[in-house]
């Protein structure tokens, strides 16, 4: 039951806002567990959609699910230089395979007999068990492309974790493909990026910039790290999405060749890319407000709520011979619709609390609405709400829905683009960062400027934006040539600076 | 690629022959971790329909899925006393939370710095965890009933391991539901064992005998487990899945109260219930022969495929200008169909491909068809073919589908019949239960009678069945009174016997 003490408002906190809403909304609560999560079923049923919807992109572009094992040997990790060197430090490890009784009495411990020889990482992600069971699937060109992706959890062991954000086990996906050539696996590290970018835009309604990480930034053990890159409301970064072109680092490690048609041995090409339940923290901070969550219809697990205002139970039969046709209508349009006819609690208990899940079209209907034949109808997003003729009020909503996803996308977009700015000095940049949002500087492409950016100002460059992009600020000089702001060496564009969660 | 060595026989070696069956056609196969599968994209796609057909049947019955932690403190398991004695023996346990780079220059070791204060146990079921979540979700009866199910990795580590049947980590759902009254809870745990078996019999074809565990069987932690079970082709029972009424075990051991509509504080009443991967392994050994897998259409990938018989491009062209519209009106009726135009492989090749995988109708189409009208329509369950008039073959295949769906379900049933028996005297059943198949027998009742019974000859209880069950053998003396076949005591029904999975 929804909890109506109101939210601290996000100019007063945004991080206690954003904490209390994702208790509050229902969506996910720390667990006994130390950094773990539970989702529960109102969140849930947003990672569902989120789900559907990826999957359905995966497959069209010809990828397949498959199950690799949660448990990694230690000896896996060490294969690869740069992957071991950045996942070493948060790994949960098994070392025992069986509990006994205490010999005290008290519960259980671990029998210290049933030690393992080698002791088991829990997956942190999955690159090394995928391509030491991808040596087995590979040994001619006919066999590529490999095409796979996974649905699965996965564990880092992260000192501070936040609901979503930052959590020590979360659920992603990872797709891990392998080519024969450089071309077709940058390719497809690049294709995928694009349908995250897709995705983001048009179903989770966030705006992203695309674009390719600094050297700094990449993925423990990628040649290149693409991304998308999102923009919460307190102006801080958000990576949404990452896409690796891996090289042939793994298939080095793992010893993955293949005959060419050339009937060469050569090492395979690979890619990985990932999403994750972090796109929920994403979602939340994107669109919602001081009354709680704002959701796009496409992910909404409801997106129409009908209550009909009614004191005696003929007044709701009256209500019901109208309500429970509109219901049918919106049903048959593919309209995700809820009827609250409960009399435990009150109209405006039942809004507040409507409001609080972010379910994007309200439609109420009392006594006097039924004699006039209107109906009042809620939206979500903008919080306004008219009275119209009840007659084909069906149509009104199906078009009402698009409208609200068109939307939350502009307006998330509108924000964007008035936090985003060029700064040509360090001196302004230092001055600038405080305010947050995305600055767009030249810098010498060197790790060196980078860090020392970093420990003065917390700012990373969260990306090297591609060109294919949404404009940013008025006239665009991105990707004009220039001088780095702190050293003064030349520059070939722009790259989008920010404090990063 | 397909290994055209072929399968052993079933009646050679039954076991070999799952074995090779379950790698050569792309199903599973094993990891470098011991004990645990690496799903392939082809086995995968099954799952993906048995959970897609489970999932909706969930939600139609009034279920929402959620996610809680893959791990669990150690101290939790001890709370229910049975729950830890059943599964303390097989746990993998998480002791450190960290890498390091070894002293010694070689990989990396585990840092004895990052020990954890308690060890945390990878769950191998999550009645713990998830009772400890409970307790904060309900206060009242109005928070009742909970009615949440799961989709997660769960490990139990056992010494001996096949793909699917047992494995250290599998896939599967658990739904964990929560009520106000012992009625309520019941009526939960057989309504799912319903779900369950009208699943098993409606979309994978497998019959299965509804009943309850007897005490030795129980779920640790359960007061009663329902179950089904099924038949394997060599007369072995397999459980397929189980429902469990735990009484107020798991409320007590979290203290998690209700204050009751009476205003009085009362334990709550709980079930749980799964299938897993091992669902796999069932239907793989109800409906396979020794050409391949045999799969009902409802959960097949590939429900039909087309296979041109060309030699020259031109050849092709002319069958694909009636064989892609044939496509086209078959996937419109909703039918999965894929197209096979490669010229790598040969027709025979292609066609004991297709048989090894399991497709349930297989069409092709050469230059002779063409001039006369007319398509060979091979079906896998039978390995018969026709030819016949191609005018309207899409309606042919689209009611071909469903006999096979019926055909195997039918055969399946049958054998099971045939292989089903009354056995009065326990000289009898040590001689028939070498045999195989189930045995109905009288029994005391009582837990020694049925060790002993174990010990002597391995088989086991499968289960006390219900009445709702398809009817056994001739005339049904199943729910008749008789004499335990050991003890002579008085026994109040038969009961199932035999060797277990």
């Amino acid at each position: 039951m929804a909890n109506f003490q109101k939210l601290t408002p996000r100019s007063e906190d945004y991080s206690k806002w954003y904490n209390e809403l994702v208790v509050k909304a229902d969506l996910a609560e720390q667990s006994a567990v130390r950094g773990c999560m539970v989702i529960k079923p109102y969140g849930y049923a947003i990672w569902e959609k989120i789900q559907a919807e990826l999957d359905r992109r995966f497959k069209e572009t010809g990828h397949v699910n498959a199950y690799f094992p949660l448990l990694i040997p230690k000896s896996f990790l060490s294969r690869e230089a740069e992957h071991v060197e950045g996942f070493a430090k948060e790994c949960a490890v098994v070392t025992h395979h069986r509990l006994k009784n205490d010999p005290n009495g008290k519960g259980v411990v671990v029998d210290p007999d049933a030690r393992l020889e080698e002791e088991l990482i829990i997956r942190p992600t999955s690159e090394t068990i995928i391509w030491s069971t991808y040596k087995n699937w590979i040994s001619s060109y006919r066999d590529l492309p490999i095409l796979c992706n996974q649905w699965a959890n996965v564990m880092r062991w992260e000192m501070r974790t936040r609901l979503f954000l930052r959590t020590a086990e979360f659920l992603w996906q990872e797709g891990h493909t392998a080519h024969a050539t450089k071309e077709e696996a940058i390719a497809e590290a690049e294709k995928m990026l694009g349908v995250y970018a897709e995705f983001a835009e048009k179903v989770m309604a966030i705006p992203v910039i695309k674009g390719v990480k600094s050297p700094n930034e990449r993925f423990a053990g990628a040649l290149d790290t693409y991304c998308i890159e999102a923009m919460m409301q307190d102006g801080k970064a958000l990576q949404a999405g990452t896409s690796h072109f891996l090289g042939q680092n793994f298939a080095k490690s793992f010893d993955v060749q293949f005959l060419s048609k050339e009937n060469k041995y050569e090492y395979v090409w690979a890619t990985s890319w990932g999403v994750s339940t972090r796109l929920m923290g994403a979602l939340i901070m994107t669109h919602s407000d001081d009354n709680g969550l704002v959701l796009p219809p496409h992910l909404a697990p409801i997106q129409v709520v009908i209550v009909p205002i009614f004191k005696k139970q003929d007044d709701l039969d009256k209500l019901m011979a109208v309500l429970a046709p509109l219901a049918d209508k919106l049903k048959a349009k593919g309209i995700r619709v809820k009827v609250d006819t409960s009399d435990k609690q009150t109209p405006g208990f039942k809004f507040a609390d409507y409001e609080l899940k972010g379910v994007p079209v309200r439609i109420a209907m009392g006594g006097r609405d039924l004699e006039n034949g209107t109906i009042e109808v809620a939206r979500r997003d903008t919080l306004s709400k008219e009275t119209i003729a009840f007659e084909g009020v069906e149509e009104h909503i199906a078009a009402l829905l698009e409208e609200i996803q068109q939307n939350i996308y502009k307006k998330a977009l509108d924000f964007r683009l008035q936090n985003t700015r060029e700064v040509n000095s360090y001196e302004e940049f230092k001055e600038e960062i405080q305010k947050g949002g995305f600055l767009l500087c030249h810098w010498d492409g060197t790790p060196e400027t980078e860090e020392k950016i970093k420990e003065e100002t917390k700012a990373t460059i969260r990306c090297i934006p591609q060109r294919d992009n949404i404009l940013f600020n008025g006239e665009n000089t991105i990707f004009e040539e220039g001088r780095c702001m702190v050293t003064g060496k030349p520059s070939k564009q722009r790259v989008v600076f920010a404090i990063a969660y």
